[in-house]
């Protein structure tokens, strides 16, 4: 019997642990699941006789290297700045680890020492970080061995709400953590390549300057581009590229009207509004807008946005209750980000049947013999419910499929690792494509 | 004789200098002037007998005590960051200090050893902060005094260009750090108090929402927010105070074409740029605007910002040589906030016979036996030349006065102290209106 550990049993482990129960009786594995909280956890296991929930406080030192201890490989769903820890765990008792989360600078440090252990430590092996890269790899992989030369890259990755299930004018809820949504395009200047020019895009530009994206056979969308698409000439090894972007995909008018927020300067989390309990969602958005003795706030909006009261962005902003004054989110010591995430998860929570949606397109230009050739590649997920969502389909099942190949030794190269190279991606996106993740590539 | 030392020599020590060797026969003193580049204090002491020049590395602990244990007083003109462990020392040897800049936590966290000392450290009692704390409080006092009280506080302040020697269509040159003037703003979200109301500017909306001032028998301006204007409110005991906002002065049209830099994120100081020393002035701008076929710069310029080609803002940044293809930084490594400010360098130098001009306005509303009341204080000096400019007066002349007011124990209450008591701003501004730099209040 192989132990599988998973810490953390949030909304991105359905899919995750049901994979892995599947193929508990026919693989030999056993499932323990690990997190402060276990009702989660409970329910997802639900009593299933190759699984078992333990109530862990990760802060806890002696319990915690306890239960790495008894495991064969240790998944982290941890936030991102936990994995740290359970790394060093993993290090010094010999266990391989996995973590959907981008490679930070302190797990980058600890490769040299994984690899003389003979360790993998695989990371960004969710959808974005994790699809993106396989998906890609496959394609750029598969370009370079016919002698094309790579021009552009463009990778559009979005979680939606799906269309059935699509019933606020923002044509949006949260599939995810809220905070990452409020907190969206905060890293950093945007930066990315152009027909081989070098753009910069700063915060309160970025939700502006979306643009249209039209992916065939899905639909119509709009795309706001991603911190940092440059470091990914390096990763993919992209020497010559002349357009290098990455983004996020919204339905149509999402980011012309989240740009209010970005603008009047709501998502700060930076710091603490004066009397934020006493604030009615009216009074928040007040106090963003220039002060006026006689004009209303739907006045002094449209008058600083330049726009008519007709305006769908409005519409948008009526729909979360935001000129209301008698709705209040009570927060104390609250910042403008964490009230408006309180805001938005009243009027974006997915209601138990509700279904997600998960999109993913890339765009590949390259010259082969002088000519010059495109590739798109698209995939589309739908969620089945509140809690089988497109979104922990797509994160959870790469994180699943590579656990059980590097359990089964037929992903074998160590280190800290990203799923980039071909003995990585070839057979998780195969047996992927048996679960419904499909990525259809044309010419 | 009382032994001087000021620390540093840059650009607002001229008049500090002066001050001080003018009085130096009459009041007993020797001033000793340190930097580790001495061609500016040369010029200044210009060997007068009262003067000496030390080379000193303020990195250096041995020589920087030394020179410290030799002086009766020290002022640090040094950037604000370094003053802590001038501070430091003058703890140590017992000696009284004085800045010109904000009382950082560091500093502040010295106060009771300064007490238990019996040391007056003296800081913010330059232009802004400095001018503004005296001439405000004793306004403020004055109503208290009276019975009256304060509803509403306003307080502007501007280093510009004088009428005479305005002959750019941006009406500013650089009198004082133009690195502070690029960076103005991005400290964090601008905070004040209007009729009541807590109002909160994010640094993209800081110079769109700039606002007219007219200043009577001074001319008309625009002001934009500063920073944080409610911790004013403690400082000035300002309890129930309706309206509180402080702002930075400009000649009208100045905030509209900043904004522009603003917007497109050409402030920003977080990033080196690729390829920064190969960009023309025409390529650093393109970096920031959308990519698009045929379009060029300023076409994507006016359709980014939504304005016509005959609009001023294209007159300021023609002036500036922003669209020229054949002028370049060359500067490698540059982040985009260093590359604007190589440029702007360029055009906003002060000529030698230059002259500058500081404008400090306050607005005071108080309710005296149930009637609003408004008092105006406003205050214009004109430099002399670049080396004398109205900058360095209004800086340096408070720090020399109050000099010697604490060697002269005229000034007496110890430790870390900012210019709001009576005992400090009462001589400091009656001396300065000898100097020719006055507050003129109207009721």
């Amino acid at each position: 019997m192989r132990q599988i550990l998973i810490i953390g049993s949030g909304k991105s482990t359905s899919y995750l642990i049901k994979y892995l129960l599947d193929h508990a009786a026919t693989e030999s594995l056993f499932v323990t699941v690990a997190d402060i909280h276990i009702e989660n956890a409970e329910r997802l296991i639900n009593n299933h006789p190759s699984g078992s929930i333990i109530q862990l406080d990760i802060f806890n030192d002696a319990s915690r290297h306890e239960i790495i201890k008894a495991s064969d490989i240790v998944i982290s769903m941890l936030p991102a700045h936990l994995h740290i820890n359970i790394a060093k765990d993993c290090l010094k008792l010999n266990k391989n680890m996995i973590t959907a989360s981008y490679v930070s600078p302190e797990m980058q440090a600890l490769d040299d020492k994984v690899k003389a252990k003979g360790l993998i430590f695989m990371n960004e092996i969710g959808v974005d970080p994790g699809l993106d890269h396989m998906s890609a790899m496959k394609v750029l992989d598969n370009i370079c061995e016919k002698g094309g030369e790579i021009d552009s890259f463009e990778s559009y990755t979005g979680g939606l709400i799906a269309p059935e299930s699509d019933n606020n004018p923002w044509h949006y809820k949260f599939t995810w953590n809220p905070k990452n949504v409020v907190m969206a395009g905060q890293g950093g200047t945007a930066k990315y390549l152009k027909e081989g020019r070098f753009k910069y895009l700063p915060y309160n530009q970025i939700f502006k300057r979306a643009k249209p994206l039209n992916i065939p056979n899905v639909g119509p969308f709009e795309v706001y581009a991603n911190r940092d698409s440059l470091k990914y000439q390096k990763a993919y090894q992209l020497k010559n590229i002349k357009t290098l972007y990455r983004g996020t995909i919204r339905h149509l008018g999402f980011c012309q009207a989240w740009d209010v927020f970005v603008s009047l300067g709501m998502t700060d989390d930076s710091y603490i509004m004066a009397n934020s309990e006493n604030l009615s969602h009216r009074s928040f958005l007040n106090a963003f807008l220039p002060y006026h003795p006689i004009d209303t706030v739907e006045i002094k909006l449209q008058k600083l946005l330049k726009i008519e009261a007709s305006h769908n962005v409005f519409e948008k902003l009526e729909a979360l209750d935001l000129f209301n004054k008698n709705k209040y989110s009570r927060l104390s010591k609250a910042t403008p980000a964490q009230i408006l995430q309180y805001i938005l998860m009243d009027s974006w929570a997915l209601s138990e049947q509700d279904k997600d949606m998960v999109i993913m397109y890339h765009k590949f230009g390259y010259i082969c013999e002088g000519e010059k050739h495109e590739i798109v590649s698209t995939m589309k997920v739908i969620g089945q419910d509140s809690t089988y969502t497109a979104m922990a389909k797509t994160v959870g099942l790469p994180i699943a499929i590579a656990t059980l190949y590097i359990l089964n030794k037929k992903i074998r190269t160590s280190g800290v690792q990203i799923p980039i190279l071909p003995e990585i991606y070839t057979p998780i996106l195969a047996e992927l494509e048996t679960n419904g993740i499909v990525f259809i590539e044309k010419q």
